[in-house]
């Protein structure tokens, strides 16, 4: 769960760079990294926290170039190690490259170990760094010799053989002194948009948003397997391992993960959640008073249900704007502390009120009981509560930083289980057909269900 | 532009307080202060910055009592100066006080140099501390000390000698080391609410969403001109300069102040402003295609009108919700980028279509311009910008930190000149009784309309 | 235990006061503040920190005038009331004024009492503050009025009047818009110098080394009774109270507290400390190899001895330049932790060798007990521990931070008792006699020596 | 210039390295870094600062385990490069290990390309990593597998092997799971001492002073060209590369960078220091008043030529206990500002008299001029400038972080003009025979002296 952002020929390029990643923050907020090519050197500015807060403008000043590549990184448990935040700077005998990487490796415990064993030391307890590794040690790379651009010759047959042997999600971006380099992952599991600005200026990014935030124009999404060399001599696209019938797109992207204002995998991520709100109306129609979405997460569903039925949407529940944990231990007289802290029932909506109540995705369900707690107390007469997907079954190991397995909910427990467990009259989540069919009826087709199935493309 | 919140009989009182002021954060994000009674001494912790992240847990832990008041600040111009963050806690020689103050003082510098040539001296550059020096100062105060109870007989009469002096706006909190004190101005400017949770912990609060938050339940509101004492006796209310025929309550706080899940001045701050897009539907009906609120200000007016008018409510403006000011120099490529780091059209939404776009108030005019831009890049094909207020065209004298008059747009130039401005196909502002009528057909009656008229009730 | 610092008629005055501050560091750790006046208002900043560190560049330049006073504060127990730190400034109804203040007001309480009486309250927990309303509630300053300049008509009586009720030690430096005034207390407990450079810019400070510092000449010393004004048309000096027949300048400057190359007193600290040494050698001869001083303490009265009496001067005792509070638990197994984090011995100097142990002054005993402990550890034969002051028996009213009665080891214990629990084979501390000798042997006469026989001259 | 620390079986091993490096903070005060192995795992912390400000209790506390070893690094020009602080931990196929090195290694380019062509990624920019990347690559490592403990079989012949390979000054500590290894080059440029305290744990410092710290008795150096292993089996040492004859130990240590109270080189600091001090007294006898010695560089050096001479030693030059840089423009009337925030003159001990200035070394020449100008200011009749040391004439190449040649005076001016240009009578270094004798005459033999004859012993 992280976001990549590239621009290439502008002389701004760390400060477009500095903007995009924010437009991404999104998609990561436990650190920032920049790396910028001035044509002659690479450097690199990694620190931890938000992009607006951490990152100064002297650190942008000091970055000079106009080929440049960011990274935003996801907080998982604990605190980061330093020694993990991207992109990776490394010094090669074939000069110096920069790596910036959304996804997962799933075959990287058998590619370290490997590695080690010819002498490679590794630096972080990333999974990108076996990459960095694969390239610098690639042998036996005349393969991929034949038919590349004179500029390519050098550096792509190493990153086609990395390529080769990695196995997994990975939508890259690469940065060498005179190059920036665009890598889809065969299944095409995370984003990866191309987009321009009118002083010719190229952008790559995880989501079309953060082409909007530079004033850029969307121009197509990477393909799923391809290789995309921006240099003075123009673009240039590979398709090293062939290609790719069915791609696999992670759909959790649609349902939840992506901004609502983006573009991904070549359609809109606004309209595409609210069918899914308009396909669960149509599974599941509720004779109800109100539509309450939880925000932010369920409201474009909650929209969609509310057109579909006709039953009016209202905002039952009020996000304050300035979160942020607090440390306090939860009082005993308060209840639900942590949820309270974000969210507050507007009691004139809810107040003795038959209430369908809309979220995008259940997971743990903590914070569902806490918030039907919440509207109970505010005098909510019925809670109808409707999931825009179905049940979280299984972890991602494609990126998505889903829970384990033991702490998914609907792996454990059957839907009566958890309508009880939460308190709410009726559960009901989106079927796996409807959720496909939400996003299917456009371009798209091929996406990764594995976290509502369990069955994993690649392993 | 400050919040304000007590506590009475809690051994939680100073947590309860934080959790009370973080409700209340969109009020003041500049500082923050608590002051705690363990019915012996006062301590106090003040602070720059917002609750939750400027007080520790050890602040907290160090504030032992069961009386507590707490002030947000509102971030002006410039850094504050750290002597004026509230509450201000002052020994004399009838012991310790410490007071939080939300509105503004208008014959405060009469005041001030009157207490100068008697000697005192003034360490903030704050109005409430006028309050503090005429209560230390307060002589002749026989008049008062009739028909109180004996609890009140040492303290009260000189805050209603200081009440008698002031003009102006102030809800004020006041601490002693056993009572606490709650007191509304006769105009009833800004707003207080009391509320009691289920253990008996009596509450004071500027809105009633801090009230939600400790699981309190909103009592009434205090009167215009009433003094409310709390201790160990009971509660006891006063009015010292007699009942108040018509109060002039501050209709921006339904406009745009307070939060939409409160109920201030005895109504639901949700309806009224849903209602108040519903009065503009009314009396500005345009053929459009879509209703775009700006966010989050003109959410529930758009609501409103959408609802009247049938146009579809969508929402073609996204916020980003890790905002924070950039310091980078506006990038000659990107126009309008302080708007741009918060909202990005969606332009599924916009593009083509005729938008009546809604916002809740229009001041400087500033951003307007710049969303209208966005949203005219992204295709918008007509705008038609309407306000769920009149023109603002003076500066609040009693707490809202308004412009001066020459930044007011409405002051200096035509409708039709702002409408030029901003670049819009229509522009219209919700008409002044239009605005009242929405916030008067309940219990209310008596606004302060100073800001959209210039006619000040007491100066 | 504070420092003062004051600069008239210099462009650069808050630089050149933040550099005399540095040079009276010594003085004060905890806090600092500077106040300018650029002839219309008066400016400070201060500040929690050492002077280097916690005032930044900005602060400086914002702080713009040619008339300036500074103040570095002690660290007693406890983390500092911000409220607390000086100059003091304050607007009254003849303007504004600051104050920065050395040394302590013993009728404080009953001052305090009175004035709030009169309605005044304090905002600090300093006696300080007691000047400030002292000055601004002065009535009947007829009496003062008359031979006054003009320019010294308006404020001066005040001031008086002020210093007329006050008792104890005050170095004190006043800014005002246009003036800078020096005070000193009649018995002159504290010291205060004059000093000028050779562009002709006057300054104040509480000791010599601040104005080498600045690059200007020592002039004189502010007299006991003494206040001296600076404005444009020269100096003024005056005696409100009377000339002083015998001054009790405090010996503990000398014995321990000023700098070394300092003059104060009329006198060089470098000089008399030697010379208290010297005194040590005949009032106590004895037959050993090495003389050691505790660093940085008691070197100068080690070397003292060792002239006098022949035996060679060694630095068995190593600072650590790098000292540092360490939190951590000090560990079983390394003893005395907090003293080895400051001092190492050098165990070739203090193997099987026979040690006179020098220092200044002993107050409650553990630090010595410690170095002690070391020294043996390495090897010391034979320890005898000379003290170059008498016993410290009574706690310091008049500014310097010494501990409670009950803390001080020579007020519970004999002197055999102390050498016992320090474990030295000789314990002797320089006589009453021998210590008011080598200072007085000068121009100086009239020394408090109240900490060490109990007679304070005033409270 | 970097300072190494290692713990080996005690339950507070990262404790006593903390406490360790804190006394090793002169030989480097940019950044800190502590690894410590649990018998299972190593940790690291790392960060810049002073050992007592950066690292905090919860840091120490995060770092079990019973062997630990620790770096302080020196602040060159610039900020650091994070990743460059060390200990390196580094994983590879035959398990962890962390480095810590004190030294320079000369053919660190040749190496570094030679590795990298065989696919090594460096990460930092420090000579260090070659070690880590010769070890983790060695191959054909048969001819050091015999007699080895079997303990030894599978890490000390890839440490062997990166040995013989690597040319230059390093003193290394390893620390693996489960053992503690120190490594001094042949030549034995820089020091390294073991010792042991009460319990039987062993330490391993670059001077004694950090043995004395945790109250550890100094056992012996580490010899020139020693590999000694220490584990739960004991002790072991080995000489991989054979016996060296002739070891070049750092003469600069003994001059200038070892603490006056450290053993190294099997000698005492404090004695040669003063010896010198005597030798200069022999070859340059003056007539003058008195020695003054620069703080705290010269002070042995002036007391040896004092005691030879028998012209009393005085401190004509104070230091400041608050050093700290100051941010502010030297002030046009303020001549010599750096040098003054540090040391301030006498003036009773320099006014008309004849001064002989004592400094253990001049390198850039800047700051003698400064300090003489200020005593010259201070009325100095005649200053005799003498040197402990000959002139630096070349860059140090083995560690001591020298300025470049065009930087060292030595290197381009006589001394005739260096005489001039700082403005003395006299000027006078130590012979270089002179200066070794002083060191010489002990048990040592053979110093490396190339900075002050260009003679490098290994390139």
């Amino acid at each position: 769960m992280c976001g990549i952002f590239g621009v290439f020929n502008n002389n701004n390029a760390s400060k477009l760079t500095y903007l995009g990643l924010h437009a991404l923050q999104h998609r990561g907020q436990e650190a920032v990294g920049i790396a910028v090519s001035n044509r002659y050197e690479i450097n690199v500015k990694k620190t931890e926290g938000l992009v607006m807060q951490a990152l100064k403008e002297q650190d942008l000043n000091n970055l000079k170039g106009d080929i440049a590549i960011g990274h935003v990184r996801y907080s998982t448990s604990g605190k980061a190690n330093p020694q993990n935040i991207q992109p990776f700077l490394s010094h090669f005998y074939k000069g110096s490259f920069a790596i910036a990487h959304n996804g997962n490796i799933v075959n990287v415990n058998e590619l370290k170990e490997e590695l080690e064993k010819e002498g490679a030391i590794f630096h972080t307890t990333s999974d990108t760094e076996v990459f960095v590794h694969l390239i610098a040690k690639a042998k036996d790379t005349e393969e991929f010799e034949i038919n590349l651009h004179q500029n390519d010759r050098e550096f792509l047959p190493l990153l086609f053989s990395a390529m080769k042997k990695v196995k997994g999600a990975y939508s890259l971006l690469i940065l060498r002194e005179s190059q920036l380099i665009a890598v889809r992952d065969p299944y095409g599991f995370r984003p990866l948009v191309l987009g321009k600005n009118k002083q010719g200026t190229l952008f790559l990014a995880s989501e079309s948003c953060a082409l909007d935030m530079v004033e850029a124009e969307y121009l197509r999404d990477i393909k799923p397997g391809e290789v995309l060399v921006i240099d003075g001599e123009g673009l240039r696209s590979y398709f090293p391992l062939g290609f790719v019938d069915k791609a696999h797109k992670c759909i959790f992207e649609y349902v939840y993960f992506a901004r609502p204002d983006s573009i991904i995998f070549q359609d809109y991520v606004y309209e595409i959640r609210k069918e899914m709100g308009r396909q669960l109306a149509k599974e599941k129609p509720i004779d109800a008073d109100v539509v309450v979405p939880v925000l932010d997460s369920g409201f474009l569903a909650a929209k969609g249900y509310s057109e579909k039925s006709g039953i009016p949407l209202e905002f039952g529940l009020i996000r304050n704007h300035y979160i942020g944990r607090s440390f306090i231990q939860p009082l005993q007289e308060i209840r639900d502390l942590s949820v309270k802290l974000k969210l507050n029932p507007v009691r004139q909506v809810v107040e003795g009120k038959r209430i369908i109540l809309i979220d995008d995705s259940l997971v743990r369900g903590t914070t569902a009981k806490k918030i039907v707690g919440m509207l109970k107390r505010a005098g909510a007469k019925e809670i109808h509560f409707l999931i825009s997907s179905p049940p979280v079954i299984s972890s991602c190991v494609y990126g998505i930083d889903t829970p384990t397995k033991e702490e998914l909910i609907a792996s454990t427990k059957s839907i009566e289980e958890i309508r009880n467990y939460i308190g709410v009259d009726t559960l009901y989540y989106l079927s796996l057909d409807g959720m496909v069919k939400s996003a299917l009826n456009k371009k798209n087709k091929g996406f990764c269900v594995a976290c509502f199935t369990g069955d994993y493309p690649v392993l």
